[in-house]
């Protein structure tokens, strides 16, 4: 017997489309299985736009008032779960519209003066982006002041730096961390410049030329905590730059998060044990208890995946569209709600890991005081103290390292007389330079990892943050 | 007072985390809201995994006849809606062997002899992946079908073929729709390569190095329909080059539905009027009844967008990933889900446009005999008729058409001895090839316009599908 | 005999490689074939370290000063053409260096002190693409200048507004122009944003770990035209979201100018004869001489694939890359370049365009009449002049359309009868907003279509632009 | 004094394009800077299509025999580097054109009869990336046998399994080589579909519509190779799915050597010491002689992203095209181009660097060795032997891991009565599955990681291979 579970999978396939025409256009069409998550907006929105009529005189105070107060009946039904949401009535705006007219009647049907759905939706999916942004710079903060606490506890702790995976010189822990600390601080400011960008009011844009209603759109601008209306009534419902912009800034955030995913990762291994995962980021094996999965690293590592496709899909979909809306933007929210769940949910998993983590300080040293780690150092030193000219101190460098690999020691383990036998400038000065916690302690340049430095970008860092 | 939503969305994202580190791993970690869709796959999978062990005498029949039934009592609940879904217990695969022995005890915990997650899931998704190449196959065949019946009731019908949409030469409908049945059957054909390199069965690869039981993995492999066995257990848990390849085919079908909407949008306005989109495939407005908004063929456009983007993601998720199984994997299955569940709904919804489209054959008709169309046939009537090189024969039509702009006529308009005074060559048996109807009898190369070549291509593709 | 190229094609492949491994090993690891770009800031960051190691007293004055000076004799060479490049020396950096030490011998070997070529690539890289936000600010001027002399030309042609690519509403050519102004508008200010946020100097940053030398980098940060150092060194070495970031503005930036093309390719077709292409930016056909086949706008449509692709491929490459530098990194460079070559050919030639573009005044103005364009003034004119809610004046609308059609006339020629029918309270004021110029005229919201509020926009920018 | 490059980098630009739209045009415009590569292509094309005009009696034996004569001539002037190549002639079509001109005067006007550019370089075009297709194949043949000397070398080389980057279970050397084996050899079976599929030819479908002319497109198809000639001139010069098919293939293969890059350099870090780069695939230090970077790997680990960036580029360029011809599609090239010499580059470097790999085989075992990775084992020794549920086998390997872990051993190192202790089950026995050769050996099932296994896939690899 075949055990093959095609013909149950065909069949509910072929089941959902052979209602025939009208359930695949409304599968198509309908978009209230997603866009009811921008029923806070749109309620916004239209109080916003109520409030706007009445002002102006375009709708007697008590219609706009029983508006209002309907409007804010359904929102409490929304919150509730009880609000009754219908996909033939295709979207948000269509079911909340309905569901006024249900409760206040004909003043209803006013709310819709001097608007359309073309900036009722652009300005919804803004202010849901523009939330966003400040979810992105909440979570960036967070994730950040996580990144401060281990900078600090490990201002000093010495690590080898790599370049290729391989060992290069020694750095600080609190030095590799504010790497980080610098990259999320742009990511900040990314989404900073986006939201700033982006906050600009449709409404009152109309179907795309704008209203001969003598509306105040800066009023509901206001209202609405925009900095101004948009001066461009197609613009307003035809560009979507504002979403492409929130998810380029997120994609490249989520970029910065793979590389510290990646770093956790090789990190946990049984060869590199620089790090232990916490139980609560890392799975176990029931049959082996010494197995920690880094999942949640693994997971965000991949995150950029989902992220920079989403990314792809609003840019493919808005790739030669002509002016003004058309229906092919429906397709910017999926893509938008997605990559911002995802995002807000690394930044959190990446928080929670980094202020859990657990540091093993000593195999992080001893691997930075392998590798002749510290032969920058002495070529340093041969410049510096011995006036050799870079280059060639270089190749005295270079001579000596081959003379410890040869004996099976590091640098360190040489002897005076091997390394005067090299070059005779060399003093028994140089072997303060090849320790490795001198060799950190000595790298005073600014944005060095010398802890000093290092514990200076904390403080400016703590002083941002406020 | 300020109708900004953010306090509220922002009291709801705060809310979700609250709970601590526990939601946001269980958020980030768990896959049961996506992969029960694999519910079907996983019982088949089980199923025939149990007959085998039964077989081979690893487990004893009435072992695995206990847990058979329990997994089809199982398959009745899930498609019943009675099954308890559980987060807790994280993927498709833990929920049914939890409620597995729920059902049947001890026998339950045999079912994973000789099997881990990792060779079961990528099982489950190959499954899964292959039953949509079918489902794509149909749905390729269900739209060629429709296509075929546009081209065979307008084999003969004369429109004008442009090239960078400027008039170019007059090609018939039955031609252009003929164009896309190539496109689609080599889409087709893909999903059948596609489809033959994914059908072996990584059941029995285990965690990632095999078994020491005596298995018997080509008993599974048929049972489940598959070729045979993967000839290496590492690389059959490890990648997913079956999906993604599954991605790229589904992302060029969907570039092929775009090309065809465009034109569909185009022909749609007023301006060209080729076609009309019945009410089905198409908005209206409550204002302007005369308003028929393509919106089906603005969402397929779209959809390379999304499809693309599910490809982009999913090659990023795989990128540098070291064997065996890593978490990041996990990230495959929505992106293909989603991409699978928008081809199809694509293909289902263009060929009820299709199906449905009505074609003004009257100004498909004009609009190919403007424009000096069949200009190219009278240059090469002179080469064949006149024996000029091509490239002189280009020179003198551009004469021709030059005049015939200047007097504001077409090129049949113009008289004999307009055209001797140009060439003494010309002969009145020219006027015989600037009809746009002889025109496009004439092209009766293979795979020419010409409608006896259209009307042979048509019963090819007829006799292909069957 | 056969024509096929292949063994000719496939003999030169595996000549390429047959020389083996090393000839392998320098064709992929090489980058002196596309970095060599960066002459210009690899001298100037050269000599800013040079100037600073002596201010500094690393190196004596005297030393220094030859670095100086055989510096400017390289980048005289190198702009000449005269400078002999070495594909052994690898990159930019090795060659300039090599033809130093060539030049002054000694000293030549003092200029790596305290620097490495990670620092040295990610000031260079940087300083390159600081000035192609430079470059992409100055292209989006000229291109927002060609679009308001347009928009001011045209402030008051009407010409149809579309949703959906069908007729909506009336809107002017300025209103038009405009939008595209907003929308180019954001993507300078996304440069400007760029450009501000990666104004910081990494020189100094040595390897990884800065250095031990007592360098002084605000002052190379300075001389540069810096704001300021990096603030971590490991940081400043590893990442390169500057690109990202230029390449992502680039992204958005092409998406608007796809836009603009798709439209210009459809107002160019013998349906539409909105515009006419000038002779410069189009190419013609020796045998149909009516035929202006819009070439450019065609490729600059195209070419938001090509800077999407180079924005894909760089994320791809930065995915999981641990600090810090990596060779992958090497990857960055002919993505930016090819992207940043491609937007600033596509905006000069889009200025170019747009300045040369002949605008058919006679034909928007007929399409913007037709199409019942005017229903949602008529409906609006109903709620305002006759107090009916907007859904009610909707209803009535549509059926004054519904009549307009089948008597195959527009809005404007029913009669008062006719309307009154339909509702009593119109009076003969309706057909006051029921042409096109009053249309327009009419819509006076903040942003919208009307002449006045185009011009005032016009003269916004104007002032914004200086 | 200011060091900042820019004014020299802005006046460069300016420069650039100071000559005004024609010179802007023709940047945008031209092609011949990159498809003179298809010069033997057109040529072969060309020749093919002289010989049937004449066989078909449309052109002269003479004429014909003077164009395929001053082809060849041509083609032997491009190869030796003497051919004039002009921008101004804008292609490589009319480049070879006005040559043969030169060359032979009035027959080469009859050269194009027939013909149109379209048709011609689709055909042009298809040859080149058929070639790709079979230098595809052959670097996978040279790569996959790469990997087989690797895997026949180490067959029984026992090495730790990872999932999670966590030691799981113990596979060989050669099980892990033949992993990438069978994801190369899909690869290669997708460049064969892909070259048979996109084996027609397009030769003879002219501008869009096929020709009057008599020509044969049968014998020019057999004359370049081709299975038959394509069955619509519509889509034979519209589309480009061949060459998304082609940047897809490449696209997986690409994924799959990204891993194994990764893996390499993973393998290569002083953590690890898998593997020893050889000098010639990696780059030292002249200060830190012991340092190998492996370069090569990480440059092949980046090769992803620039070909998945090229396929983004060509979907999204062909998006929403309507038919026939549009100039969009001369962006196809380059990044076909770009896509495939990057592809074989990585596979030669790749096979290069596998060829020379130094394997360290004491250092796989003792990883191997360490992590309880035979706690599977255990536990499968427990089900089979002793017959404890799967589950139940798990709980008691469990504990005794826990047992060791404490007493600092790993599961070989406990006693009997240890174990017994634990389960009355245990005997001596189990001791035999503990070792990690026998681990591996006994893992017989059909893919398994046995050598036995492993040597007769190698079998059947040499054997598909021939």
């Amino acid at each position: 017997m075949s055990e093959d579970p095609k013909q149950t999978a065909n069949a509910m396939w072929g089941g959902r489309f052979e209602a025939g025409p009208d359930a695949i256009m409304q599968a198509i069409n309908a978009s209230i299985g997603f866009d009811k998550r921008l029923y806070a907006q749109d309620i916004a929105g239209s109080r916003a736009h109520a409030a706007m009529l009445a002002a102006t005189g375009i709708v007697d105070n008590s219609d706009a008032e029983a508006i209002r107060n309907g409007l804010a009946e359904i929102l409490t039904e929304i919150e509730a779960g009880d609000f009754p949401f219908s996909v033939a009535l295709e979207d948000i705006h269509m079911n909340v519209e309905a569901r006024l007219k249900d409760k206040i009647g004909t003043p209803a049907g006013r709310l819709h003066t001097a608007r359309s759905r073309n900036d009722q939706v652009a300005t919804d999916f803004r202010l849901w982006v523009r939330d966003q942004c400040d979810a992105a710079i909440e979570g960036l903060r967070a994730l950040i002041g996580a990144l401060l606490v281990q900078a600090e506890a490990g201002a000093d702790w010495v690590m080898p730096g790599f370049t290729h995976l391989q060992t290069a010189q020694p750095v600080t822990w609190g030095h590799h961390m504010m790497a980080y600390v610098e990259m999320l601080g742009r990511d900040l400011s990314r989404f900073r410049d986006a939201r700033t960008r982006m906050n600009e009011c449709p409404l009152g844009s109309a179907a795309l030329a704008g209203t001969s209603f003598p509306i105040d759109r800066h009023m509901t601008a206001a209202a609405l905590g925009f900095d101004r209306p948009t001066a461009n009534s197609l613009d307003a419902v035809s560009d979507r730059d504002f979403a492409l912009e929130f998810l380029a800034a997120s994609a490249i955030c989520a970029t910065h998060l793979s590389r510290l995913s990646e770093e956790l990762v090789i990190w946990s291994s049984a060869q590199f044990r620089f790090v232990a995962m916490s139980d609560k980021w890392s799975t176990g094996s029931s049959i082996m208890p010494q197995k920690r999965n880094p999942d949640a690293a693994e997971l965000i590592r991949a995150k950029i995946g989902r992220i920079l496709g989403a990314t792809v899909a609003l840019f493919t979909v808005m790739k030669g569209l002509p002016l003004a809306y058309s229906k092919d933007m429906q397709e910017d929210k999926e893509q938008v709600f997605d990559a911002a769940d995802t995002l807000m949910l690394a930044l959190a998993a990446m928080t929670g890991m980094i202020s859990d983590l657990g540091v093993n300080r000593a195999n992080l040293e001893a691997a930075a005081a392998s590798g002749f780690s510290t032969a920058t150092d002495l070529a340093d030193w041969l410049v510096r103290a011995a006036g050799l000219p870079f280059r060639d101190a270089h190749h005295v460098t270079g001579t000596l390292v081959a003379q410890a690999e040869a004996k099976g020691c590091d640098l360190p383990d040489l002897t005076l007389e091997d390394m005067q036998a090299v070059h005779p400038a060399i003093t028994a000065e140089v072997f303060g330079v090849l320790g490795v916690q001198n060799s950190v302690a000595s790298r005073q340049s600014y944005g060095g990892t010398a802890p000093d430095q290092v514990r200076a970008q904390i403080a400016r860092w703590k002083e941002i943050l406020g």
